[in-house]
């Protein structure tokens, strides 16, 4: 059985019943899911869904967004992961046997008209370590996700891995890791020594290509997996030396995809991970 | 007199004696230049008009793209390379006191199909090795350019300055040194660090904002300083504790910008630049 999970933002506009069927139906045995068609159905609901559905579950998407300076909004954000981390565990729970209780988080940017960057970044750090208690407590894993730097002012200011392992490594493994995916980290000339400091701690790894010219919208530039520049075989194996051996992610966010039937691009994603990744 | 050059990229559309003219009419010392607006009119007449023109000159762009694996198109670009060299020598020595010779390279990127980004680091790197001679001769510094990571498949494959001071740091000081662009390096958590680290090797300094929404095309994304969210204050700090004494280019391309009267683009760059980086 193939280490596949198809991501649900690969195929954002279908709901969550669409998205377990065209999934299990196109051979792959694992998906990741997104809060918010989980919040469409309700959790109970989702999680009734994601059961019969006999799917594993490889992370929840996401958590995070905590660099807010203002304490009301910080604490609204902490309070918000608090809940994603309880869906983490009932969703992972529901999922059939290897399902990972893991969040996904992506840090956020910077406040508006804030320039800060290395204090945005400070109380990313910081917030990770307030919800480490709460993780333990639901025996969820805390992944933060590094973000390739065209992100840094407006999303993730977390940019490299290196960088996300600092984070992590003051906090126990149990509880805290990373989410590696290749289009935010695939230029990193450092990735090679990351990767391997990143073994024990690699709780998602996902794939998706670089492609070129870049899309208009920075936020759906992504190609599926050899259509662009990035070398999945030598990230893989990277990732492989660590001994991660958990599922594998397809997160995809593409207009083109997006526009396209979900049974279609579930398909296309097994036939492109089985070409590029192969595992 | 301010330290501010304007670089001929944010004025595109003025031929040299325009882009001379409205440096100077805004009071602005130094100029960058492009060897596109020099090879339009010849390299002779450009040092008479540049010599005339009582302004310095901070820097030639560009040189580089030196990525190829091709043996024939590899000879072709160091070529090319070599001719640039020369160009470098003779518009500085025409320049006011106070110009550099200074010769921008931006790698180049993935060749056609190619995905193994460490070799073309590597072919990169050899070729700023096999041009140190070339450029000792003529007395110029060859500047390597780290490019946002947004540019690494197909622009710039040197992504951080950590690594292009890894490449220079193998040449002499009087040959080899790094272009500190904000625009590139601005998300880099090891930037401190790695300005510090490049103490006597900054050959040129250069600024430009990262705006958002990050506009459609990549290359044409950069914003006037202020706009964004660049902390230029903190920057050129860093760069001015490593003793960093020489001119500091606005290098700017955006087609608001470019589609704008030069002399008005030249006066607003004067006013952004004193109320950012204030040299």
């Amino acid at each position: 059985m193939s280490r596949l999970s198809l991501n649900q933002a690969t195929i954002k506009y279908a709901d969550l019943a669409t998205a377990l069927t065209v999934t299990r139906e196109a051979g792959i045995a694992s998906i990741g899911l997104w809060r918010e068609p989980v919040a469409e159905v309700g959790l109970r609901q989702a999680v009734a869904l994601v059961a019969d559905s006999g799917l594993r579950v490889s992370s929840l998407c996401r958590g995070g967004f905590f660099t807010a300076s203002d304490p009301t909004l910080r604490a609204r954000a902490l309070d918000e992961n608090r809940r994603a981390i309880e869906e983490t565990a009932a969703l992972a729970e529901a999922g059939a046997p290897g399902s990972s209780p893991v969040l996904v988080l992506v840090a956020g940017g910077l406040p508006e008209g804030d320039r800060d960057l290395a204090g945005a970044r400070a109380r990313a750090a910081d917030a990770v370590g307030e919800l480490a208690a709460d993780a333990a407590g639901a025996g969820v894993v805390l992944a933060v996700e590094p973000m390739n730097p065209i992100y840094a002012a407006d999303r993730g200011v977390i940019s490299t891995l290196g960088q996300a392992l600092d984070v992590v490594e003051e906090l126990p493994a149990a509880v805290a890791g990373v989410a590696v995916d290749t289009f935010h980290v695939w230029w990193d000339p450092a990735l090679q020594q990351q990767i391997a400091r990143a073994a024990g701690r690699i709780a998602t790894y996902q794939v998706c290509d670089w492609i070129t010219p870049f899309p208009g919208d920075a936020l759906l530039s992504r190609g599926m997996m050899g259509e662009g520049h990035i070398d999945f075989a030598g990230i893989t194996a990277m990732v492989e030396k660590t001994g991660y051996t958990g599922d594998i992610e397809v997160e995809i966010f593409n207009q083109e995809i997006w526009n396209s039937d979900p049974a279609a691009v579930a398909e296309r994603t097994a036939k492109a991970f089985a070409a590029t990744v192969g595992l």
